[in-house]
């Protein structure tokens, strides 16, 4: 089989953060699969079949890819950001591990990409100076009880903590009730980051303490990033304050 | 003041995983700082002046950044990977808060890039599709104490866990106590990657189960990513298996 399936992080939103291997293999696609902004984002061009699909039906969307891939495409699956982090590539390959076993043998590759949590830190300073984790704060893919049980246990152990998924319409209080075991935890001025829609038109920032921080300030385009107790801000005349946490940890955590 | 620093993500070493918008960056620097590998690593041009220095300054390279600003110069510090990833984005801003005054009205940017996990991730498959943590293994900045607590809480959460800097001449020993730690806790084909310079013409990849992990299976230019609970091998005929992690989780952490 000549096709082939690659899973690309189109990072962001603004082009000029996509590499140049992800630009390579998007010129080099003949058919696009991904969520319907995503795939808007790439340029039209003669040949190119796009197969734009709504959000909740990743493995769907998987499916579709690999089997236009056995059939000899080249096939371009688009995420928002990293591909591995929250997005994609997961679902890929769970599809493959599921699917026909000549899938196994299609080449399949993923273009890494900027993810939000990387765009936002940028943005703010160095947030993510220390350790830190990443977390999807939705439930439709794992027990609330195991999204609370790791929130703990990292909050606890004071690792920087990027949320992504914060908020949507079906799951409105899931946010608030995070920053509440977060206020039970770490001290109320810990600084608390909203980052939506980075190097995008609509983009918007927003640092907040954490007994400021409300669930009203994120939406689903934002990554929320909560502070660790080494997490500092630098205030500057008339400008937003740069945000950093410090790479040295004195005592036991 | 005219002068700027931005603090640029040079990626894990292939040009084509730098952003476009970090190479604009690289292109309008008068002046290059940063650990000499990654100095070596941008095209020489001229009128561009390199100040390349060894790795264990980082807090005296960012001053040196910061002093050529002042004077006017636009001056790229490089890190590899992301640099607000165990990089050097924490120490500028750490020189800033402690430094002049007039070095908070400077333009400092950070310009962000493909860190290494994710470009291991992406080799592999898409090991990090669920929650997961990046630590640093080294306790240079941190007490051991708080890397094992730390590192104890994510094992017990069922993180995936990127490990950076693993292993160094002056650190040998902690990667097997890491690997130890791990043993007693997660199951024993639980698969460990050690992805070493990805990208480079010296990449190498090698995935382990828990049981047959060793820590000379890494050096200081690999991250180590030891796998959930719910990280899966998918066998594939003459190549290297597939590594993903499942993006459901069924049971309480």
């Amino acid at each position: 089989m000549s096709g082939r399936v690659t899973v690309v992080g189109l990072g962001p939103g603004d082009p000029s953060l996509l590499t140049e291997s992800a630009r390579r293999a998007l010129d080099g696609a003949t058919d696009l699969i991904g969520y319907f902004p995503y795939v808007a984002r790439v340029p039209e061009r003669e040949g190119l079949v796009r197969h734009a699909s709504d959000n909740r039906v990743e493995v769907d969307r998987a499916r579709h890819a690999l089997s236009l891939a056995a059939q000899g495409r080249s096939v371009a699956v688009v995420s928002g950001g990293d591909p591995g982090v929250f997005a994609m590539a997961a679902a890929v390959f769970e599809a493959v591990e599921q699917g026909e076993p000549g899938w196994r043998d299609l080449a399949i590759t993923v273009e890494p990409g900027i993810t939000a949590m990387l765009a936002a830190a940028a943005r703010l300073g160095a947030p993510l100076g220390g350790d830190f984790c990443a977390m999807s704060l939705s439930d439709n893919l794992k027990p609330w009880e195991v999204v609370t049980a790791r929130l703990e246990a990292v909050l606890r152990a004071d690792f920087v903590i990027a949320l992504y998924n914060p908020i949507s319409s079906a799951r409105p209080w899931q946010l608030g009730a995070a920053l509440d075991l977060a206020a039970g935890i770490r001290p109320a001025e810990t600084p608390v980051m909203f980052a939506r829609a980075i190097s995008r038109p609509d983009e918007a920032i927003r640092v907040a303490t954490l007994s400021e921080a409300d669930s009203a300030m994120a939406d689903m385009a934002t990554v929320v990033i909560l502070g660790a107790t080494t997490t500092r801000l630098i205030p500057r005349e008339g400008k937003p304050p740069f945000v950093y946490t410090l790479r040295s940890v004195k005592g036991v955590a």
